[in-house]
C-alpha cells in the first residue's frame, strides 16, 4: 500500500492541527490543504513560505487570496480528485454541504465534532470503537471534551469495567486570539445534562453518564472532573498505574508545579511543541480521591490539539491501514511521539 | 430577656455585613464594631456618617483612624465588656488572639471559617447542627462554600438520608475588589479532597464526603457541582420541591436569565439588595439531572455574604434565644427577609 | 411649575438608573417606565414590589409580563401621553422608531449615546453646554466615557482654557451581568481616532481630540488617560483644586486603597449606594503629571451610572425648568447627594 | 575572532529565550546555563533531553536536580570560567550577587531590567545607545515595555527628532502559566510617572517624557499608547513608512485580523515560532492619528521576547563584535530572521 494521500477542507484552529498532523505520519501525505479567505493561519502558511499547497474553497472568491498574492494551487474539488480521504474541519454546517463533493468523487470524509451526528456513518474514537471504523466511508470524530473524557474512561473500562460516570466541565470559554467570543467575569451554566456525557453514551452505550458544564472565562484547557463508578473495586495506585500507561495520557503532580490548565500550556511551549500544543489529556495525580467504590479525578483536556490523535486514528481505521485498535493507534502515537510516561 | 448586645472585631468583607445582620435582628443590639485602620470598609463607614460605632483594635495605633477625623468609640477591650457576645471576623489567626480578651471578660464569641478548629469548642452551621450550639461559649462557623453546601444536603438529608456527596467546587478566586489575589487566564487544581469535604464530614459524620476544587478568574460567587447518594430514591420533581421549600435555597431557571453567578450578582443588585449581596444560595433547575439514584445539581454561593444568616443563628444557640434549630433559622429568616420562595 | 412629568423607556442598565435618578428629584414625578418582557430587572421590580409602574413597549407581547403575575398599567403610547418628557433607554436604534410616539404627542424626550445623532436636535451635556438644550424637544446625551472626559475637560477649560486633548480609554467590554458580550484573556484595539475625542469636539469645537481605544476584559468601570494642552500653564496642585471643587469628580488616591476601577465600585457598595453606583468620576492623585505644558492624568468612568446626572440636566434645559447650567445642574447635584468633597 | 562563549544565569522566562537567541547565533556559542530547582523550564530542558548543558547555581542544593535524574555539567562558578560574557537572567537582585562570581573571573555580563541601575556601567539599548556598550564590563537592559517603546521612539527621533513622549502602558499583568501573580476583574493604577518613561529619558536625555500604567487582567502582550511631540511635522504615510522600515517593528492591520495583542500571540503561534514568541512589537496601523504636530499610535509588547534582540546586541557590543549600531544590530536580526517587512 502506497501512502494515503489527505486533503485538509477548512483551515482554521483544527485544521492546520490536521495538517500539521498528517504531514507527521510516514504512511500519509498531505496533499493540501482548502480555505476562502486570507485569516491569520492562512497568511501565517503564506508568511512560512507556503509548506503546504493551498486550494479555494470558494472559486469565486479566489481573488481574495490571491490580491495578497498568495498562490492558489486549485479549487476545493480539484484538491478532493487528487486524495484518498478528505478531512473536513469547516464551520459546523459547511461540512454537511462539502459532503456532496465528497460523494461524486467517492472519497472518504471525517468530519469534526460540531457537524451533526447523521453526516457521518460512525460516530468514532480510535481507542473506544477502532473497530467500528473500519472501512467506514464518512466518519464524525467526537468532540474535545469528549475525545479526551473516553480515553480516561475507556482505559478503566478496559481493566475493570466502568458502570457510570458523573462529570462536571469546567469549560474554557475561547480559544486563544479569539476575539468572537467570550466571557468577562462570570461563570455559565449550560442546560445539563451536557453533550459529552450523551456522546460518550452513544460511543460507550454500556455506561451510564451524565454531567454539568460550567463555562469559565480562561483559554488553556478544559478540566473535567469525573465521579466514576467502576465494576471492580480499584486502588488510586492502581489508577495512576492505568493512567502512566496510557501512551494519551500524562499524569502530572501540582508539587512540580503543574498547578493548572495554564502551567501545561506554559510547559507544552518550552519543550518547543509547535504552538505550545498538547495531544496528551493530563491527570493531576494529587486530584485522585476515592469515595467508597467510586474514583474521582480532575483531567485537563488542550482543546485546540486533543483530537489530531483520534483523527488520525480515523483515517487509519476508514482506508484499512491498520486492522485492530492497538494497531492503528500504535502507528499514530509512533508518528506523532507520544510514546512518553513519567520516570 | 433583653436584647442581646453583639459587637463585632473586624470590619472587612465579613465584618461588615455581620454587622449590618446584627442590626437588622429585632432581637439584638449592635454595640460597635472594631478594627485597626481606614481601610476602605473604615472610610464607607465613616461617609456614611458612622452608623455604627468604632473601636479601635490596636489602642496604640489610634491615630491611624483619628488621623483622618474618624470618631473612635473606645477599644476593642472596652467594646468587649459591653457585650454578651462578639462576632470575630479578623484576619485568620488574630481571632486565637482576641479569644484571650474574650475569655478575660466571660464573653461569648462566635469565629468565622478562617480560625482553626481548635478556637472553638463546637463547629457549628445553623441548619445542621443547632442543638450542638445551645449554650456554647466558643463557636467556629463553616466557611462560605461549606455553609451552602451543607443548607443543600442537610435539606435532602432530612428528607431521605444521604448516604454520599462528591462535589467539585468551581471557585471563585478573589472578592470584587480584591488587589492582593488573583488569577489571570488560569484555572488552578487544588489537593484532593477538598477542606469543604472533610468539614462536612466534621459537622454530618454519617456522610461519606469527597471532592476536588479548582480556582477560576472570577469574582461573583463560587459554582459548586455535587453528586449525591440519597438513601432512598427521589425524582427531580420532588428534590426541586424540597429545595423550593428551604427559606435560604432559592431556585432559579437559566430559561429566566439566571445564566450563572454573575446574572445572580447583577439580579441582587437591581434589588437593591445592600452592595448587590444575597443571603441565599442558588440553585439551576436545569442543572438537575439524574444518574441511577445519584441527583447532581449545581448551587452558587455568594461568597462574601451566605455566612451572615448561619452566623446569626449562633448567637441565637450561643445565648440561648431559641431552642431548637427551627425556632433560631425562624427567627433569623424572618429578621433578614429570607422568606423569598419562587411562584 | 408642578413637578415634571417623566416617563422611561426601555428598564435595562442605564433605563433602571434613570428611573431611580427621576425618583429623587424633587422637583421631578416618575410616571413610569416601559419595557418589553421579564427581564431580570424587571423581575427585581416585581420582586420589589413594583415600587414604579410598569408600561408595556409592546402591546401584542403583554402576556410575555402578565403570564409570570407582573402588574402592567398599560402601553409605552399610553404612558407617553401621562408625561412631559420621555427618557428613551432603549436598545440602540428603537429610540428612533419611539421618537415617532414622542412626536404624535407633542412630549419631549432625551436619547441615550447609543442613538445616531440625527434624531436629536442638541447633543448635549449638562456641563459643557447646558444653555444649547433649553427649551430643545430632542435631546441626545454623550456616552459614558464621553459624559466624564467631558466633566475633566470642562472643568479645566472654564478655569484656564484647553488647547488639545489625546486621550486614551481604557475600556471594560462588558457590565457586571452581562453574558451577551466579552472578551477573555485578550486585549483589542479599536480604530483611531475613537467616537469619544470626536463627540468631544462636536460638544466643545474650540478643542482638537483624538484618541485611541482599548478594549479589556473587566467590568468595573473605564480608565480612561489624557494628555491635555491648556492654553495657561497651570501646576498640579492647581488642577487638584479644581477637581475638588467639581461635585461631580471625585479625588481619590492610591495611598487610600483606591488601586483601580474595583476599589471604587467596592467602595460604592460598602457606602451602601444603590447597586454599588457611583455618578462621580474619579481622579487619581498619583495619577497626575505634566510635561511641559502638558497635564496628564488617569479618570474612571463607573459606566452604569455616569450618565444619569447629565441626563437629569437634560430634562431641566429642556423643561426649562433652570435656566442656566449652574443653576440646573446644582439641583441633580443636591438631589443626587453629590456634594461629596474630600476634606 | 572565534565565537564569542556566552552562559546564561537563570533558566526562567527571559533565560529560556536568550539561551535560544545565543544558540542561533552564528558567530555566538552558549556553553551552558545555570538554575537551581527543576522547574518547568528546567523539566522541559530535561524532557527534551538537554539540547544545552545544565549547571547548578546553589551547587548544595545540586541533588534538587539529580534527584529527578537531571544531568549536571557542573556549577554556575565553573561555567563562568568557561565563558566570555554571561547573560544574568535571574530573580531582581540575584544578579547583583552573581556579579561578584563575574568580577572574581573577569567576566562580563549583561543583567536584565529588574535590576537596580547600579549594578551595571552602561543602561544599554541596542539601537539608542549601542556606542556606550562597546567595550563596557556590565551592561544592564532596559525592561520589556521600555526595550520596545524606545525602538518606536528612537526610529522616530533618528528621522525627524522627538521633543516629548507621553504614554500610557495597558500592561499585562502576568505572563502565561504564571500563578504567583494575577488580577481578576480589576484594572490596577500605578503612580505616575512609570518607570519606562523615567528609563527612556535616562537613556535618551534629550527627550522629555512622562506617562501612567494601568494593569490589566491579560496574559499576551502590553499595549502602549504614545503621544509624541516631533521635532518637525510628519505625516501618518511617512511614519507608517519609518516603521515598516525598522528591522523590529511589524505594521499591523486590523483590517488584516490583528485586533489585538492575543491575535499577535496566536499568529506567532501559527508561523511555528517556539513558544509562540515574537521578537518585533508591532504597530496597528488603523491606530495613527495626528494631532497638531503630535502623533499617537498603539504598539504591542510581547513581554516574553521583545528583549531578546537588544540583549544579543549588547554581548555584540560588550565584547566589541561590531563597531557601530548598525553593524551589531544587523548580525543579531540576520541571526535571528528579523528582516519581515509587510508587502
Amino acid at each position: 500500500m502506497g501512502k494515503i494521500k489527505v486533503g485538509v477542507a477548512g483551515y482554521g484552529v483544527i485544521g492546520q492541527r490536521l495538517a500539521d498532523g498528517v504531514a507527521a505520519q510516514g504512511d500519509m501525505e498531505l496533499v493540501g490543504v482548502a480555505d476562502v479567505a486570507p485569516t491569520l493561519p492562512v497568511m501565517a502558511l503564506f508568511e512560512s513560505g507556503m509548506p503546504y499547497d493551498l486550494y479555494t474553497a470558494v472559486p469565486e472568491k479566489i481573488n481574495l487570496l490571491t490580491d495578497k498574492g498568495i498562490p492558489v494551487a486549485g479549487t476545493l474539488e480539484e484538491l478532493v480528485q487528487k486524495v484518498d480521504i478528505m478531512f473536513d474541519a469547516t464551520s459546523a454546517g459547511i461540512g454537511a454541504k462539502n459532503k456532496e463533493i465528497y460523494k461524486k468523487y467517492g472519497v472518504k470524509a471525517v468530519f469534526q465534532g460540531g457537524e451533526s451526528n447523521d453526516v457521518a456513518d460512525v460516530f468514532f474514537h480510535g481507542y473506544a470503537n477502532y473497530e467500528k471504523g473500519i472501512g467506514a466511508d464518512y466518519l464524525k470524530l467526537t468532540s474535545c471534551n469528549t475525545t479526551g473524557l473516553i480515553r480516561a474512561v475507556d482505559c478503566i473500562d478496559r481493566k475493570v469495567g466502568v458502570e457510570k460516570v458523573a462529570i462536571t466541565i469546567i469549560r474554557r470559554v475561547a480559544d486563544p486570539g479569539d476575539y468572537h467570543r467570550g466571557l468577562t467575569n462570570a461563570l455559565q451554566v449550560a442546560p445539563a445534562p451536557n453533550h459529552q456525557a450523551v456522546d460518550l453514551m452513544t460511543i460507550m452505550p454500556h455506561i451510564d453518564a451524565t454531567g454539568i458544564l460550567v463555562h469559565t472565562p480562561v483559554t488553556h484547557g478544559h478540566i473535567i472532573t469525573s465521579v466514576i463508578t467502576p465494576k471492580e473495586d480499584i486502588s488510586k495506585e492502581e489508577l495512576l498505574e492505568m493512567f502512566e500507561a496510557h501512551p494519551r495520557i500524562k499524569v502530572v503532580r501540582l508539587a512540580d508545579g503543574f498547578l493548572g490548565n495554564a502551567s501545561l500550556f506554559k510547559y507544552a511551549r518550552d519543550l518547543g511543541n509547535k504552538r505550545g500544543d498538547m495531544y496528551e489529556i493530563a491527570v493531576w495525580e494529587e486530584s485522585i480521591v476515592k469515595s467508597g467504590k467510586d474514583v474521582m479525578f480532575a483531567i485537563n483536556i488542550p482543546q485546540e490539539s486533543v483530537v489530531i490523535p483520534e483523527n488520525l486514528d480515523a483515517i487509519r481505521a476508514a482506508c484499512g491501514m491498520q486492522a485492530t485498535r492497538d494497531e492503528g493507534t500504535t502507528e499514530t502515537n509512533k508518528y506523532l511521539g507520544m510514546a512518553y510516561t513519567r520516570e
